[in-house]
């Protein structure tokens, strides 16, 4: 039945009702506490958990900035993360396959947080790192046999003894090392917290992560061949944080008595540049970037490996997709990435990989690609190459902000006037001008929806839950910096209004 | 500021918290009373105050049945009705200008009102009519000068003296006459109240209404021809009711005290077929029916003779629309009225005027039609063809039941295989499909929108309150029957949910 009875509390003098709040919250989807202080109870409610940046709207958006509020992300203490891999220095996304796999968008996302926290470094803890060997002016004070190989600047250890290092007593918890590998080498760090005593293994296997006890290993790969290096920055904590459940994690999270105690090798290889720093923002980036470059294919995508919308389970009226498609949001994100890389390091590797990227841009999804098109008039970057389109709105902005990142750089340093740089101006431009023309179809009136699904496929509309709808907004106000057309703000200021209740009027 | 402080009460042991309900209904655009009983107050809230008929989507529509649920409407006393017209026998409208005009809606809605009346009809209350004087075989009981004229059966009156006929006692208000108008023939009914007898006075003159102490005058037109015949069905407690305030219909309306006492009539003419009846709703039927026969123009519409969006008030970034505009709901519901008129007359003059309707729905609204394109890919018949168009969604429908009438009409009598049926067949499937592709796009999670002025305009959508949003939902139901696609009903189903506050899901 539709009728539901509820005490209410009358005020018989006045005849005024009071309702109690437990049922207003869950009816009306609110959140809302009480607080109290020595003199008064108060309750506060609110709409929405999240948060719009109205800055955004107002500084013109950078390609070489910030990404969004993405310096504030972390995005390796997310759930779908794994850890991030030993191997490739990235992180591993549980989101669709509990086994882990290299899912590009969190890749990038990962790169576009570390490059927004380097632009926000800047105090002098920010740019701390101790060096404790690179084998020319820095030497170590190791434990166990080591033998100073000077053509190499290392520090060479073989099966006789393991080598140790004590490490500084710092809050730093990232460290770097070169490694040549030779046969079976093991790096354990060991990491204090008020309690327990950990140890942090990383050792020459695939797999990705696993805790024995209070030992975490973690694989850099079994493919290294014998005299093959290989570089490490790892933040050892996050990597222990990965290995432990999150309970045991958050009861030392945030101490001031952690810290690194030392580090140890096995095996044969050698080692040198090994530092601690507070933070590698710029190096994780790096290493984010690079890996876009090298696991492009020849259609200029990151294909996903894993099945989309499986069993049907998130769009119950599309077709599954097979491995191997790609994402507009993937490849905007890697727009933004690797145009970053560029305007830091002028590499023109890193625009080569970008301008490629441009390819799915413009095959449909039918063919393999992630355009669509709405009644046949407006072209569309799809998050989820799906069959029918699903006009995902907060993936296709994302993939305009990647075209406009790479068609600015393009125009910044110098190459304005290349075919590359009319093609990535006509995918934006026909990107835009569907997003304008579009845009009110995602407008509830309270709220905004998702996607277009119920369009394309007859069914009720998704609504975005407010976290989506924030980054809606978040987006729209960046995008209105880069657009003169007014739809774009007062959109997203409307958007912004429906937060705090503020509703559409009705006739 | 958004804040805002709302004292509550707090139970201290349980720590709940109670929320004004007052502050509530405003706050959430409910609907609540307390109601109580000896022993127990309560609140109902409710979000709709309007009404939905599960049983539309039951039953097969019959384009010769009751019209949605307009046999419980009574379009006569509506505020926007100034009066039924002495005149023409049709409501007079003040919707765009307080000086009243003939507007073809609201005389369709009359007549489709009364259509459904005359169907449900089917007590011996509703079957009363008394004759006083037919000039055969009633001959009533004249006070004053009279001479029968026999070769017209009626009875002929001059300046000499008026004259005056008793009339029963009965709560029968509506009054039937023919009148051969000579000179200057005024037509005097005394109404009994409880407490003040008026006088409803019917006099060749143009003014439509006006009232002079407890005289309500309304005019029959001073362009009669001498000898020229007249009818006049008039329900005179309507007529009385549209010259008095509000207030003062009120303190007699429903009464049993009251009745019609007298009829007289002064000047020069020949009166008979003077008969009094409980309703005429198939006359009333006929005449908004005939009306609609006079009063179309070569186009085949019937001209709003108004401004349309005068000042922008009503669409703020549409274009005013000149004085002569066509409604697609005018002229869907003319063609409701006009299948059934011959549907219950056989009277091929219905039929005519009905397939010279369909001109306007294939012209668009720019050369003068009201046809809309969404995106080059859907037709769309507009209840105001406005530059941009507005997608109004109930007039839509209404305007493809119509077409819906026509053409099942056309079929059930024979006609199923010309070229006109065919006509109607395309406007009615072309129309179809764009409801069912475009009218997800009016699905806003919580409520529907009232059209898509947010998509032509990229402005706020305007909400549909909740008397059309429930109207959204009867149409969509009654159009269930007429086509198998499940997304009708559905959608009708969903929306009804929406009004007891079931919103779609978020993600
Ligand atoms: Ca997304
Ligand atoms: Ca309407």
């Amino acid at each position: 039945s539709q009728m539901q009875s509820v005490p209410c509390l009358l005020k018989e003098r006045s005849q005024e009702v009071f309702v109690p709040f437990k049922f207003v919250r869950k009816y009306f989807d609110i959140y809302g506490e009480i607080s109290s202080d020595h003199n008064r109870s108060w309750l506060e409610w609110s709409h929405s958990y999240s948060k719009v940046f109205p800055h955004f709207k107002d500084n013109l958006y950078q390609s070489n900035g910030t990404f969004l509020q993405f310096g504030s992300f972390d995005v390796e203490q997310r759930p779908r993360v794994k850890c991030v891999s030993a191997s490739e220095g990235v992180p591993v996304s549980t989101q669709w396959d509990k086994a882990g796999y290299y899912y590009s968008t969190q890749i990038s996302q990962y790169a576009l947080s570390h490059w927004s926290k380097a632009i926000q470094s800047s105090s002098a803890q920010d740019r701390r790192k101790l060096v404790y060997e690179d084998g020319l002016t820095h030497f170590a004070n190791w434990k166990g046999d080591t033998t100073r190989v000077m053509s190499l600047d290392c520090v060479h250890f073989d099966l006789a003894s393991k080598i140790q290092l004590s490490l500084e007593k710092t809050s730093d918890f990232v460290l770097n090392l070169d490694l040549q590998f030779k046969q079976n080498v093991t790096i354990t760090v060991t990491v204090k917290t008020p309690k327990i005593t950990y140890d942090v293994k990383y050792v020459n296997e695939d797999d990705f992560i696993r805790r024995e006890g209070n030992l975490v290993i973690l694989g850099y790969g079994s493919d290294l061949k014998e005299g093959e290096w290989k570089h490490f920055t790892r933040d050892v904590l996050t990597d222990l944080s990965k290995g432990i459940s999150k309970k045991m994690f958050e009861r030392f999270r945030g101490s001031s008595q952690i810290y690194l105690s030392d580090i140890a090798l096995e095996g044969v290889g050698c080692v040198t540049n090994i530092s601690q720093s507070h933070q590698e923002h710029l190096q994780m980036f790096y290493t984010g970037a690079n890996w876009l470059r090298h696991n492009q294919d020849a259609q200029g995508g990151w294909p996903v490996n894993v099945v989309f919308n499986r069993d049907h389970t998130k769009y119950k009226f599309a077709d599954e997709i097979q491995p191997g498609w790609y994402s507009a949001m993937a490849s905007g994100h890697a727009l933004s990435v690797l145009s970053r890389a560029f305007a830091a390091s002028r590499d023109k590797k890193y625009l080569t990989t970008a301008l490629k990227a441009l390819k799915p841009f413009s095959v449909s999804s039918e063919q393999g690609g992630f355009s669509a098109r709405f009644m046949n008039s407006y072209t569309w970057y799809e998050e989820y190459p799906t069959n029918p389109p699903t006009f995902v709105l907060n993936g296709f902005m994302y993939s305009l902000l990647g075209l406009y990142d790479l068609k600015n750089t393009l125009e910044m340093y110098g190459f304005g006037d290349t075919d590359d740089f009319g093609n990535v101006s006509e995918l934006w431009q026909s990107g835009m001008r569907s997003l304008k023309a579009l845009l009110p179809l995602f407008d509830t009136g309270s709220g905004s929806v998702y996607d277009l699904r119920h369009f394309t496929m007859q069914i009720e509309p998704k609504i975005a839950r407010w976290d989506y709808h924030s980054t809606h907004v978040n987006l729209l106000y960046i995008l209105s910096t880069l657009d003169p057309d007014q739809i774009l703000a007062t959109t997203g200021d409307r958007w912004r209004q429906y937060m705090v209740n503020q509703k559409a009027r009705h006739n």
